[in-house]
C-alpha cells in the first residue's frame, strides 16, 4: 500500500509517452499545399523564435533567482549548518522552471504541426480535421501532466520531502507568470496592430496574407493560448499539489501521498477522455468536446472512490476533492453564460452597439461585473463544504480539506489543457486555409471549429480562474501552518489586526497595478507595430496591389511583438514580487498574510471582470457579423469592433495572467517566510 | 467640562443660521434676463420635481424598513420587555432620514438659486460672480453639518444612548443611497441622452435651448452632485461620528462626548474657510479653493489641539485624529493627479486617442487601475498608524483611534461638501449664460470656473472615498465589538476560517453587482431619453430650425430620467441590502464580518477606479478640445468622446455610489445584528 503513489510518476511516463505517439500521429498526415507550408513553416519558425527569445530572457532571471534562493533559503549561507538544504532548494527551483519550459515547447511544437494539418484535413470533413486540431492540443495536457508529475514525483523520491516541491513549485510559477504575460503581451500587440492597420485602414479581410502582421497574429495564438495557458495551468497544478502535501506532512500519515495518487488517476481519467473524444459528420463539435470533460470528470470520480476504497482513505476526502471538482465545472459553466453569442448579455450588448461604441462598453463592462459573482460564490461554496467535510477528523483537516478541493478541480488538468489548446489550433488552422486559399466550405467547416474553440476556451478560463482561487487560499493555509511552526505560536489573520487591514488593502490593489502596467504595455507596444505595418505598406512596392510574389516583412513584426513583450513583462513581474516582499519584511507575517488574501480578493474579482467583459464583446461583435443588427459594414458593427478591441488586452493579456500572478505572489510569500520570520521589521 | 459637547448643537444651529445668512445674500443679487430666468426657473423646477418624487418613493421605503426596525430592533416585539428600544430605534431611523433630506432639500434650493444669479454677475467679471457660486453650493455644506450634530446631539440628549444614533445613521444612509444612486442615474440618463442625439446626430453645441434633454441635463448636475453629493458626505460623516462613539461607550470617560466636541471644532474650521474663499481679478480660482482647505485644515488641527490642551484629553487622540485629516488630504491631492488635464496620465490617454477609441479607453482604464494603488496604501496606513497612536492605552482604545481618525477625516467635511457644490453651480451658471445667450467674455470666465469646479470635485471624490474607507473599517469594529459584548465570548475574523472567507468572498463581488446594476439602468434609460429626444425633433415644428417661440417639452425628458431613475435604484439597494442579511442570517456573524471587508475592499477599489477612470476620460477629451493633436471634429476627438462617455456613468454613478453603498452594508449589518446572533443557521 506504501507504493500507491508511484501510480503518479508511471502515469507521467505513459502521459510523455502518449504525447509522442500523439506527435507522430499528428506528422503523418497530409501537409496541403506549398502555400500552406509557407504559411504554417512561418508561424512555426515564429513561434519558435519567440519562446527561444523568452526562455533566454528567463534564463538570467532564473538564475539570478536561483543564486538568491541558493544564497538566502531556506537559512542564509552564513548561519546554516547544512549547506545542501540551500543547494537542493535552489536545484528544485530550476528543475520546476526547466520543466515547465520543455512542457511548454512540447506542446507548442505539436500544435504548430496539428494546425497546418488540421488545415488540410478540413477539405476532406470535419470528421477529418477534428481529431487532428484536437489530439495535437492534447500534447499540451499529456505534457503538463506528464513533466509535472515526472518532477514532483522524483523530487519526492529523491528528498522525501515536500518542501523541496516548493522550490519545484516556485520555478514553475515564475515560468508561468512570464510565459502568460509575455505570451499575451505578444499575441495583443500583433493582434491589434494587424486589426487596427490592415482590417480598419486598408479594408484587408482578417488573415489577409498582405498584411504583414499576420504570421505575428498567428504566432500570438500559439505563444498566448498554448504555451502560456499550459504554463499556467502547470503552476495551478503544481502548486496545489505542492500545497496539500505540505499540509499533509502536518497531519502525517498516507496524507502525503494521496494527492500522489489522486494526480495518478486524474492522468488515466484525461488520457481516456482524450481519446474518446471524436466528432462525426454532422456532429456539433462544441457538445463533444464538453462530452469528453464530462467523460473525464465521471471517470475521476469512480476511480478515485474505487481507490479511496481500496486503500482505505478516509471517505471524506474523496467528498472534499468531489466538491472541488464539480464546482470547477458549474464555475466554467456559468461563465460560458456570460460569454456566450446565443445568451442575453452577448446579445443585449449586441444590441446597444446600435446606440454607439461608448453604450456597447458599458453594457459589456456591466455584465462583465455581474458574472464575477457565480465563481466567487462557488470559490467560496467550495471552500467552505471541503473544509466543513474534512474538520471533523481534527484540527488542521479542514484546510487540508481545502487543499485537497482544489487539486480535485485541478485532477482533469489534462482534458482541460486539451480543450483550451484546441481553440487556438482551429483558429490557427482557419488562417492558414484562408492565406492557402481554400475552398468555401472547407473554411466553414474551420470556422465551425473555431467557434466551438471560442466557447470551450471560455469554459476553461472560468475553470482555470477557480482552480487558482482555491490553490492560493490552500498556498495560504500552508503559509499559515508553516509560520505557525516556525514560532511555535498562533497566527491569526484577524481582519480588525491592522496590520492584517493594511496588508490586505495593499494587497488588493497590486493586481490591479500589475493588470494596468501589462495593458499600458501592449497600448505602447501597439503603436510601435502600427507604424512599421504603416511603414511596411508604404515602402514595399506592390504589397498593398498584392503583386505575386510580394511578400511582406513578416520576421520584423514578430520582432517587435516578442522584444516589446519581453520588455513590458519584466517590470510588471518584479513590481508585484517587490510589493510581496516589501509587505513582509515591513509589516510582518500577518500583513503579509493579509496581503496573499487582498490578493487573492482582487486578484480573482478583476481575473473574471476582464476575461468575462472580453470574451462577451468579442461574441457581441461576432453576433453582429453574423448579420444581426445591420450586419457588417453596419454603424452597430464599427461599434462592435471597439468593443472587442478594448476586449483584447482584457482577456487575453491581463485577465488569464492574474491567476498565475497570484500563485506567484503566495509561492514568493511561502518560500521567503523564514527569513521574513528572521528579520522583518514590525 | 462635562457640557463641552454643547459646543455641537451650538455650531449646529450657528451652520444652519449661516445657511439661511447666505441664502439671503444669493438671493438679492441680480437675476438677468428674461431667457436666463426661464432656463433657470426649469432647472429649478425640474431639480425640485425629482426631489419631490424621489422623496415620495423613499416615504414608502422608509415607512417600510421603519415598520420592520419596529417589530424587531433591537429585539423582537413578541420577546421583548421595552417596546419603547423598538419605538425609539424607529424613530431615530425616521428623524435620520428626514434630517438627511432637509439638508438635501436646503443645499439644491440654495443651488439652484446661486446657478442663474452667478451666470448675471459674472458679466461684471469673476470677482463678482465667484462669491455667488461658492457661498451658493457653501450652503450644501453648512446645512449637512448643521443637520447632522443637531440630530446626533438631540438624540444623544435626549436618550444619552449612542445605540440610537445608530438607527439615526441607518436612515441617513438609506437616504443617502438612494439620492446618489438615483441622482448618479439621473443625471447620466440626461447627459447621454443630450449628448448622443443633440451633439452627435443633429450637430448642437453643448447647452443648445432647442435639445429637449438639455434642461434635464442640467437639472442632473444639481440632483446628482448637488443633493447626491451632500447626502452622501451626510451619511459618512454621521456613520463615522456614530461608530466613534459606540466604540468609546465600551471604553466610558470622555470617550463618547469627545468626537461631538471635534465636530463643533471642524463647523467652526469649516464656517472661517468658507468665507475666507474670495477670488480677486485675475486670480485663478483652483488655487483659492485649494487655500481654503488649507486654511480649514490648519485651523481645525489647531483648534482641537487646543481644545485636547484645555479638556485634558489624552494627546493620543488628537495625534489620531490628526493622522486621518492628513491622509484625507493627501489621497485627494493623488487622485488629482491621475485625472488632472496636464498630468502625464491624461495627457496620454488623449495621445492614445490618436490610435482609435479602444486606445484610449485601455489606456484610461489601466491608469485607473494604477491609480487605485495610493489612495489603497493611504487608507491602510491610516488605520494602522492611528491604532497604534492609540493601542498603548490599553485594549479597544486601538480600534477607537481608527475610529477617531475616519472622524477627523470628516470633521471638515463642511468645506468638502462647498467645493464640490461649487463644480455643479459653476457648471450649471455656464449652461444658463449660453442658453441666454450671454457674451464670449462673460462665458469664457463662467467657463474657468467650470474648470476649477471639475478639479475640486476630483479632489472632494478621492476624498470621499478615503473617508468611507476608513468609516467603514471603524464600522467593522463596531459589529464586532457589540457581537463580543452581546455574545460574552470572542469574535475574531480569521481569513482562515473558511466562513470569513466565503463572506468575503461574496462581499467583493457585491459592489460590482451593484455598479453593473446602476450603469445597465443608465443604458436603458439613456436608450428611452435617446428615442424621447428623436421624437421631439421630428415631430415639434420649428424645433430643429430654431423657430422663435418654439419650445422644446423639457419636462417630458425630465419625467423620463426622473421614473428611470426611481425604478432602477429600487431593485440596486434591495439586492445589496438582501445579500447582506442573507449572508448573515445563512452563514453567521463570522461570515458577516468577512463580507463587510470583502466590500471595502472590492468598493474601495472599484469607486476608485471608476471615478478616477472617469475623470481622466473626460479631462482626456478637454485636451483634444482645447485645440490639442487636431482639436474638435478630428479623428482623435471623436476616439475621446466615446471614451468620455464610457466614463460618464463610471465617474457619476456607479464610482460615487460606492462609498455609499459600503456605508450602508455596514449600518444594515450593524442594525441587524441582535438578529443574526439570535437566528443564525450556521
Amino acid at each position: 500500500m506504501v507504493e500507491a503513489w508511484l501510480i503518479a510518476p508511471v502515469m507521467a511516463v505513459i502521459s510523455i509517452l502518449a504525447g509522442f505517439y500523439i506527435h507522430d500521429f499528428v506528422k503523418k498526415q497530409d501537409t496541403g499545399t506549398d502555400q500552406m507550408r509557407f504559411v504554417a513553416g512561418a508561424i512555426k519558425e515564429g513561434a519558435r523564435t519567440f519562446l527561444n527569445r523568452m526562455y533566454k530572457t528567463l534564463a538570467y532571471f532564473i538564475a539570478g533567482m536561483a543564486l538568491v534562493l541558493l544564497i538566502l533559503l531556506p537559512t542564509p549561507i552564513w548561519a546554516t549548518t547544512n549547506i545542501m538544504d540551500n543547494v537542493v532548494l535552489a536545484c528544485g527551483y530550476i528543475f520546476g522552471a526547466v520543466c515547465s519550459g520543455i512542457a511548454g515547447w512540447m506542446g507548442m511544437d505539436v500544435a504548430t504541426d496539428a494546425n497546418l494539418r488540421a488545415a488540410s484535413a478540413a477539405r476532406q470533413g470535419i470528421s477529418k480535421s477534428f481529431p487532428i486540431a484536437f489530439r495535437g492540443g492534447a500534447v499540451m495536457g499529456t505534457s503538463v501532466i506528464g513533466l509535472a508529475l515526472l518532477g514532483v514525483s522524483s523530487i519526492y523520491f529523491a528528498t522525501g520531502d515536500p518542501n523541496v516541491v516548493l522550490g519545484f513549485s516556485f520555478g514553475a510559477s515564475a515560468m508561468a507568470l512570464f510565459a502568460k504575460a509575455g505570451g499575451g503581451i505578444f499575441t495583443k500587440t500583433a493582434d491589434i496592430g494587424a486589426d487596427l492597420v490592415g482590417k480598419v485602414e486598408f479594408n484587408l479581410d482578417e488573415d489577409d496574407p498582405r498584411n504583414p502582421a499576420v504570421i505575428a497574429d498567428n504566432v500570438g495564438d500559439n505563444v498566448g493560448d498554448v504555451a502560456g495557458m499550459g504554463a499556467d495551468l502547470f503552476d495551478s497544478y503544481v502548486a496545489s499539489l505542492m500545497a496539500v502535501m505540505i499540509l499533509g506532512t502536518v497531519l502525517g500519515g498516507y496524507l502525503i501521498e494521496m494527492p500522489l495518487v489522486y494526480a495518478g488517476l486524474g492522468a488515466i481519467a484525461s488520457l481516456i477522455g482524450i481519446f474518446a473524444v471524436n466528432v462525426k459528420e454532422g456532429q456539433e463539435p462544441g457538445a463533444i468536446l464538453n462530452r469528453g470533460t464530462y467523460i473525464t470528470v465521471g471517470l475521476f470520480l469512480a476511480l478515485s472512490y474505487a481507490a479511496n476504497t481500496y486503500l482505505g482513505y478516509n471517505l471524506r476526502f474523496w467528498g472534499a476533492s468531489a466538491v472541488g471538482l464539480i464546482a470547477g465545472v458549474i464555475i466554467g459553466f456559468t461563465g460560458d453564460y456570460y460569454t456566450s453569442i446565443d445568451q442575453k448579455p452577448a446579445m443585449t450588448t449586441a444590441e446597444a452597439s446600435q446606440t454607439g461604441a461608448a453604450v456597447n462598453i458599458i453594457t459589456g463592462f456591466s455584465y462583465g461585473l455581474l458574472s464575477t459573482l457565480p465563481p466567487m460564490v462557488g470559490v467560496g461554496i467550495a471552500a467552505w463544504l471541503s473544509y466543513a467535510i474534512c474538520a471533523p477528523l481534527g484540527p488542521g483537516y479542514g484546510v487540508y480539506g481545502i487543499g485537497i478541493s482544489a487539486f480535485g478541480m485541478l485532477s482533469i488538468v489534462g482534458i482541460v489543457v486539451a480543450n483550451d489548446s484546441f481553440g487556438p489550433i482551429g483558429d490557427n488552422a482557419k488562417g492558414i486555409a484562408e492565406q492557402g486559399g481554400l475552398d468555401h466550405e472547407t473554411i466553414r467547416i474551420l470556422d465551425k471549429m473555431d467557434a466551438a474553440g471560442n466557447t470551450s476556451k471560455a469554459i476553461t478560463k472560468g475553470f482555470a480562474i477557480g482552480a487558482a482561487g482555491l490553490t492560493v487560499i490552500s498556498i495560504l493555509a500552508t503559509f499559515k501552518e508553516v509560520a505557525e511552526f516556525t514560532l511555535g505560536t498562533q497566527v491569526i489573520f484577524d481582519l480588525m489586526n491592522p496590520l492584517v487591514m493594511l496588508g490586505a488593502l495593499i494587497g488588493v490593489a497590486i493586481p490591479a497595478v500589475f493588470s494596468a502596467q501589462l495593458m499600458l504595455g501592449v497600448g505602447r507596444n501597439a503603436e510601435t507595430m502600427i507604424t512599421e505595418i504603416r511603414r511596411q505598406f508604404a515602402e514595399i512596392p506592390g504589397l498593398i496591389e498584392g503583386v505575386e510574389g510580394v511578400v511582406p516583412e513578416y520576421e520584423k513584426c514578430i520582432d517587435i511583438a516578442t522584444s516589446g513583450a519581453l520588455k513590458e513583462l519584466v517590470p510588471a513581474t518584479l513590481t508585484a514580487i517587490a510589493a510581496t516582499l516589501g509587505v513582509g519584511f515591513i509589516f510582518g507575517v500577518e500583513a503579509l498574510g493579509g496581503f496573499l488574501a487582498g490578493n487573492i480578493f482582487s486578484g480573482l474579482l478583476l481575473a473574471l471582470l476582464m476575461s468575462n467583459a472580453g470574451g462577451l464583446w468579442d461574441n457581441a461583435k461576432k453576433y453582429v457579423e453574423d448579420g444581426n443588427l445591420g450586419g457588417k459594414g453596419s454603424d452597430a458593427h464599427h461599434a462592435a469592433v471597439i468593443g472587442d478591441t478594448v476586449g483584447d488586452p482584457f482577456k487575453d493579456t491581463a485577465g488569464p495572467s492574474l491567476n498565475t500572478l497570484i500563485t506567484v505572489i503566495g509561492l514568493v510569500a511561502n518560500i521567503f517566510l523564514p527569513l521574513i520570520l528572521a528579520y522583518a521589521i514590525f
